[in-house]
């Protein structure tokens, strides 16, 4: 499955002295364009041939706070929806122990350059890829 | 019903031009925070009394984007979901025609010193205030 | 003189319970966009006709933090430092006593699609608006 | 000399698909509470005895952009000022050509409870431990 490591920086904390909930989002993001990188979708490239990668829903669930200085690892699974759906299935996890932080979850989809939903080879390739 | 009023920052938009998916998260936890405001809970002063205010869930649908310059306004509701969690509905539209640009939920609660959920007596009151 | 009221929000405070040093950057952006779409110079349009405005360089002294509910304005003024380059100098005070929060200097140039820096008339047009 | 490599998000970037000038801010910082780690020096600990280490005053210099999928490090040494004041001497390197980004220096000190400017051991400790 894929792992990226990263590492809580101090101004990603807010008054609580945690991480901002919004910040996992960006943490989710990142790992998730990382994903897609190392599985050959590139956005510039598809976006240059008027393909548009979106998300349309994000569901989070806080299990646990992280805090300034500690390493985490966030995993991404990819599973197809609907014909033009596609669910990445993320967890974000404590180096030190394993500990679950965050599990998300962000449906995404390709459209045209109208904006028009679209059937998107780059991304049913990740199926493929994935299966055992 | 609570609304409160914003408008778009540049650097809140990504490289697709847009509000990045993440800042949406910023603007509903701003008006949230104002709207507990205007209805008289402070974190800072429930802090000081050890009682800490957590979201444990958010989940967010996003039907179009904002972009540079835009104007917008966020509505906040709050519905009781079990004794101790009450769920923050929200909703971004666009100011000038008033078009849904996402709609939210996030579900919270207090927990006091050792961490533990527990009845807030001021997150009660929020559903009295609201009640036709 | 130009001035911009905002608001903190909670996010963008740290661990030390006030604002991030990086955020009042935030602001004097956000603060300078206004100030120039207000005196008619839209970066978008200009960009559509091959011309970008660039930060060059930034100072930036903190006197005072803001903190969590904070009002605030900021000020803009343009001076001209040589034929291609404009210093934006910026002020935040608090709202309630007109504090001096952070003084800051942006300095900034157009440049073409080459990334040439340029003589841009929009911008020396700015120096005239604001002579007495 | 102490360097800090990390790798550009894709949130990062803003409208002109490029990392937003504020941003480098937060890089700067996060390289220098790493660098301070490094060193010994621990803010949690040292503001836990009272002392708060503030930053008084940024300059930077933008030189060349970085964008989407830039690997890059920080590198930072130490200059004592005043006998309380002390300059952090950052710049930002590109990793695959090692051309220059951004040059900044942060200039800061540490406050006793009372906000008065102190003399910090552990920050003069920084002058003898980078001595050749």
């Amino acid at each position: 499955m894929f792992k990226y490591e990263m590492r809580v920086r101090d101004y990603e904390c807010d008054l609580q002295k945690v991480v901002n909930n919004s910040v996992y989002q960006n943490y989710l993001e990142h790992a998730r364009h990382e994903f897609l990188l190392a599985n050959g979708v590139d956005f510039a490239e598809l976006a240059a041939k008027g393909i548009n990668l979106m998300v349309i829903r994000v569901e989070l669930d806080f299990k646990k706070p992280l805090t300034s200085q500690d390493d985490f690892y966030v995993t991404v699974e990819v599973q197809q929806e609907s014909r033009i759906k596609f669910a990445f299935i993320q967890h974000i996890y404590h180096q030190k122990d394993n500990r679950l932080i965050v599990s998300g979850k962000a449906v995404g989809l390709a459209v045209n350059l109208q904006g028009r939903p679209m059937v998107c080879p780059d991304l049913e390739r990740l199926m493929i890829i994935q299966a055992p």
